[in-house]
């Protein structure tokens, strides 16, 4: 793709530190700036190479920037959109990373001017860890990113933010922001949602023998607390929705361990195997 | 330990294969003898290298055997230990492997000659996937090994099924059949449940999008479901009482979400990740 003059990334956790090492191992931008919220973070995003440049001052990190990546926790996107967007050249490429889409894109795109194209992005990687100590450069590499197309997304912009990601090793897919939403509830927001109430569930004296299954169906209930409650509140609609859903499946299954109803476990389990084994 | 003379094993799946493949590695029996129900399992089990004789017939297979395992699904145990006491020596010690313990130890003890040891034991290692074929040496090893001990277990033996485990890198611990099934309900069978329910909740347009949050969580869907069926109807009061707790939890976490109790999802996201980090 066309070589960005400058990227600038607000936010070098996980996320924004291994964005920024994926856009220099692909030589996507001449220079790659972090814009961080505290020194110590700053310290972080320095040490992790990620950038070339790092600072806390946003007029001066986003000075020539022709692609704005906001990378921070989804409580803080929209404040942040806010600030950028007075900093910005015009024609500027705007995007974010959140994990919910409709709210942050609905009010992004209120507060937007004409000039800076924003395109919501939510790439589908990541980890139970956080911070910029555990950025990879190949963090997205075959994953999907959902790039959401609203009405009042401009096409080229969509369509650069749909190469980036391609560049960068991701499979971008473009979904409304509502579809995204009611989609990765089920795929991400539900699975979080019955993880944690797995490790609350469990009596304190069985914890000691968890074994692997254990282990990977509640491995995410290691995330961070302060970011999940915020795509929880994001996403209100959708996740209630899913979790209705999903109590009506327990229910059946306890109705059948109840009943003795063999024939319809089987048949969930068969189903869901099938379900499973396809995602291979 | 000392070494068998003998080891039957009933049953060369991933288990009872994996089971001689590490009995053999340790050597701790002079011979491993795998006991099958069908022909193509027989050459499976052959071709595994994981016993040095393989045989359909239950007279010639447990001819001198001093130790003996069966490794069936949870659904036949009984019904082969049936089989298994009508043919071996005295002080013979048997065990088995089902993943669930109440239901099976009161059966076996209550058909078991006194001139027969029997054990109950659950390996907690294993995979969704099923079959000789993915028989691993090392599958036991760094897991954890529960041996029952119940009001009729013979000290000795109990011993030398805990050091037969230990041997093949398990860490045994002794509990009851009942708490067993209470613990393990927790830890493994309402995660099963959970993980059931989530693929089947998914919309299908929503599994494209799946990252690596999705998978993990619902890996162990693709377990075996007669397997796991058996194993819902062998332990329902525990899993009923586990499924129970576990709504009660969700119904919490759909309530907050849906009146944006942003305090109380913080406090059980924290929670939460306070109790999964604390298994690493």
């Amino acid at each position: 793709m066309k070589k960005f003059n400058r990227i600038a990334i607000v936010g070098v956790g996980l996320i924004g530190g291994s964005l920024g090492l994926a856009i220099k191992k692909n030589k996507i931008a001449k220079k790659v700036v972090g814009i961080c919220r505290r020194k110590v973070s700053l310290k972080a995003a320095v040490k992790s190479g990620a950038c070339d440049i790092v600072t806390l001052n946003y007029k001066k990190g986003l000075k020539g920037a022709d692609f704005v990546i906001i990378a921070t926790p989804v409580g803080r996107i929209v404040n942040i959109a806010k600030k950028v967007i007075k900093h910005v050249k015009s024609n500027v490429i705007l995007t974010d990373v959140g994990s919910t889409k409709e709210i942050i894109v609905n009010r992004i795109e209120k507060i937007v001017p004409s000039h800076v194209k924003f395109v919501g992005s939510h790439p589908m990687a990541g980890s139970e860890k956080s911070g910029v100590k555990f950025a990879q450069h190949d963090l997205f590499k075959d994953s999907v990113c959902i790039v959401t197309k609203s009405k009042k997304t401009n096409k080229k912009a969509l369509n650069t933010v749909k190469k980036f990601w391609k560049t960068i090793g991701t499979t971008s897919k473009v979904l409304s922001p509502a579809n995204h939403d009611r989609y990765i509830s089920f795929v991400s927001h539900l699975p979080h949602v019955a993880a944690i109430a797995l490790t609350v569930a469990a009596e304190s004296g069985s914890l000691e023998y968890a074994s692997t299954g254990f282990r990977d169906t509640t491995r995410i209930a290691s995330s961070d607390p302060l970011l999940w409650q915020d795509i929880f509140m994001t996403n209100r609609k959708s996740i209630i929705k899913s979790i209705s859903k999903y109590k009506k499946i327990l229910r059946e299954i306890e109705i059948s361990i109840k009943g003795k109803n063999k024939k319809f476990l089987r048949s969930i389990l068969k189903k869901s195997k099938d379900i499973r084994d396809r995602l291979e």
